[in-house]
């Protein structure tokens, strides 16, 4: 039971995460934290938290458990500004969606990485965004990835696990660099390919007509495009090295296909295409597997 | 009213056109024709088609209407095979997905363009394929781009424009260049890019870690990934210049975007994801429109 929460950035993420703690009564009470009063006001409104402050300082006072839900490019100032006042015992969790740059922005404010530091990234959301989007069923049967490091403390990390698994996610836990080069290749290689996509449609001189003409496909393709800019501008910024490389690794495989197609080499783009199509097939089959098990 | 339609091919696409015909009472008869005389037997069990041939030649006798819904790979063959065999005033109609190469293939079988050819593409289907997946809503508030050429007379024409708005379908035409500039773009540059990156993904060393981690957005972004092999090396054979053009101006703006993240500028991420976001909040609304339109 967490006595009381406080969410730093009332949002989808922040927010989702507060309404299911209280509908699973595994929270007594939620403090909210942000800059946008009107935000915070309507959150009250929703019953996402009980009260809040602006100033991350006093927000977090008497909290045993804070969770950032900010943008990573505002991580480095919201832990400055909640250093020195935080409880004794409060535990530290984030909901940011690179980790490597959580502990070396941590191990810059703090001198030394925090006992309570849990660093963690649940893997959900959608296109929407702000408290109005928030829903307590957001978590249930995501995952979560915690990934603790050198110092952490044992009754942090439960308290996180169990923070997530009251509210429907499955926790996994690993080392941060691995995390950053999964989610490089899972997340952020696709979205930075659709945002690319949407630019070159939207740039083309047919564009007016390719976007009349285009199918349901595209629709599907292309949906990631509209994800937060700041939000991604952010993730870019924060996991540089393991998008570049896995956008490296993305063009030897589109160039070999495109040499492919340019030396118009039927057995060499089947191939491609059966290899594609059977991979693809296996991992819906996983993701089908694992909705079954979680009731989706 | 189609006297006899001759369906070429009974697959997803063909069978779903002529059970669309049968219950719209658009057409009085179906003759399939296709290689495999259980998948033809199924077509007849299904009420899908009435009779069938296994030869073309013999197929499309007495038929006024005929469509070639075979692989863009099979299409010169089927064309030189009925070509002696059809009715003098038969409208000869396709499914391709590409235009330009069904008009250059049948300059060369039939020495010029027939009067009765009017070369079309049903922008519709999905990842499924057989003709145990037709169903009879399947061009429902679906476009098909048709595309006359010099010779097309326009009875002909208006056979083919009757018979795709007899099954709810919103006809277009334009030139098969256009056609062909414009599917590259939405459709075939977006499967190349979807069918790399689940090849990217499948070939990492961390293969299981990623389909494992990988989350919704994923699965949306690579679904186009399942589609047939067969269907899309032909694609890629047939509108071979198209594609490697749309690939091209895909690299330059992936090479803008990767120049952006590797030299961290803050700014021009911002700038290009808003673009991307607002034209992809275009898109969405245009398609929106639509489908209230066709009651989608």
């Amino acid at each position: 039971m967490i006595h009381r929460l406080c969410v730093i950035g009332v949002g989808l993420i922040g927010g989702s995460l507060a309404l299911a703690l209280k509908k699973y009564e595994a929270c007594r009470r939620v403090t909210g934290c942000g800059r946008s009063i009107q935000n915070l006001d309507k959150a009250v409104e929703l019953g996402v938290i009980d009260d809040y402050h602006t100033d991350p300082a006093v927000a977090v006072q008497g909290c045993d458990v804070v969770l950032l839900a900010v943008p990573m490019g505002s991580m480095q100032a919201v832990m400055q500004a909640i250093k020195s006042c935080l409880s004794e015992d409060a535990v530290i969790t984030d909901a940011g969606s690179t980790k490597g740059v959580i502990i070396e922005v941590a191990r810059e404010v703090f001198g030394e990485l925090p006992a309570g530091l849990i660093p963690g990234h649940p893997v959900a959301g959608n296109e929407n965004s702000g408290v109005v989007a928030a829903t307590a069923d957001l978590y249930q049967g995501r995952r979560v990835i915690l990934t603790p490091h050198e110092n952490s403390h044992k009754d942090a990390l439960h308290k996180v696990v169990q923070m997530w698994q009251a509210v429907g996610a499955e926790v996994k836990q690993m080392d941060a660099e691995l995390h950053d080069h999964i989610l490089a290749a899972t997340s952020h290689l696709p979205h930075m390919l659709a945002f690319s996509l949407v630019r070159e449609l939207a740039n083309s001189p047919h564009h007016d007509n390719i976007f009349r003409y285009a199918a349901g496909g595209l629709r599907d393709f292309t949906r990631i495009a509209e994800s937060d800019p700041v939000m991604w501008r952010d993730i870019c910024l924060s996991n540089r090295d393991a998008i570049l490389a896995a956008m490296d690794r993305y063009r030897d495989e589109l160039d070999r296909l495109q040499q492919a197609i340019r030396e118009s080499d039927a057995t060499a783009l089947y191939d491609m295409f059966v290899e594609a199509h059977d991979a693809r097939a296996h991992f819906r089959r996983l993701l089908d597997a694992r909705e079954r098990d979680c009731g989706h």
